[in-house]
């Protein structure tokens, strides 16, 4: 069992930030030949999303996030002003688990994993890599 | 390899009910130091989700999922009443996998998992909690 | 550590297809006992969910998808004319993990796997079953 945390900084409110090669690099050093490798946001206002690493096709995703969740006074944002965030998060999801075959993270062509930041720009996100 | 079952009783229609601490009761109870854990619901009207334990956040949570998918005569609801939540358990999702690491559940500060009940009050619903 | 690979062939532009005693039958002639089974499509417009098989409730969750994913010209449409298929994955998921315990899928009484087909109709369709 590994256990690795990857950092990331958001430099938008919103944003896709792909970390497939962050992840095949700890496969590749580990020399992980067949394994679940599971993919865990640590945090409330983020998501782990596996889609195509497309310009336009990221900016239709966070476009339909932000139109699903309508903008409102939420309840929380009298707590913390980003209810909205914690809410995109909820219907996205905050971990993601795949297999590794042969060496090689079990990734479709089209497919790429993605922090996805819904409160950002933020530093410091953390993002645990775990390979059993 | 664990398998534990836990039972919960729902008291609403809907209700987040936050299992944290009996997950982390039986991390403790099987000296378990690194893994994977695995947390399933068996109903089709539940999910699993992680998000922030904060009253009004809770709220929010149930109000805009009523909202996302929103009141009409469903398809499903000739066989039985109940097709609204099915259709919020399928855009939430009934089971999480996190990692354990140093005998600690892998949470985030603001992170705690709960039971989600879409189609309570209930007794008995039952979550698998798996270790690996 | 187990992985085979199921290809599966969609009829429809929208299609959930259950495929439950597909995995059913690799645990059993793996003779796997306890294990956490991990179901992942390579696809980024479709999903793997778990609800129940019954006819009405299979129209209800593919109109509602199509309903919550409104048609609109998407960016990604500039490239491939199939964003709002990709948007109903990124609100499903690609993957699934569930606990097999005494040899049998730990699933409750109404709860079947489904690959979901969003842009069909296809030949060939990879969804990989991993058994740890």
């Amino acid at each position: 069992m590994i256990h690795k945390s990857i950092r990331i900084n958001s430099s938008k409110k919103c944003e896709l930030i792909n970390i497939t090669n962050q992840i095949r690099a700890i496969i590749k050093e580990n020399n992980i030949e067949d394994a679940l490798v599971n993919i865990s946001t640590k945090h409330t206002t983020s998501a782990i999303i596996i889609n195509e690493d497309e310009m336009g096709l990221k900016e239709d995703m966070l476009n339909v996030l932000k139109e699903i969740i309508p903008d409102r006074n939420y309840m929380h944002d009298r707590i913390d002003n980003n209810a909205k965030s914690h809410l995109m998060a909820m219907i996205t999801k905050p971990n993601q688990t795949i297999p590794v075959i042969n060496g090689e993270l079990s990734l479709g062509t089209w497919q790429s994993i993605f922090f996805l930041e819904l409160d950002g720009p933020r530093l410091n996100r953390e993002v645990i890599i775990s390979i059993l």
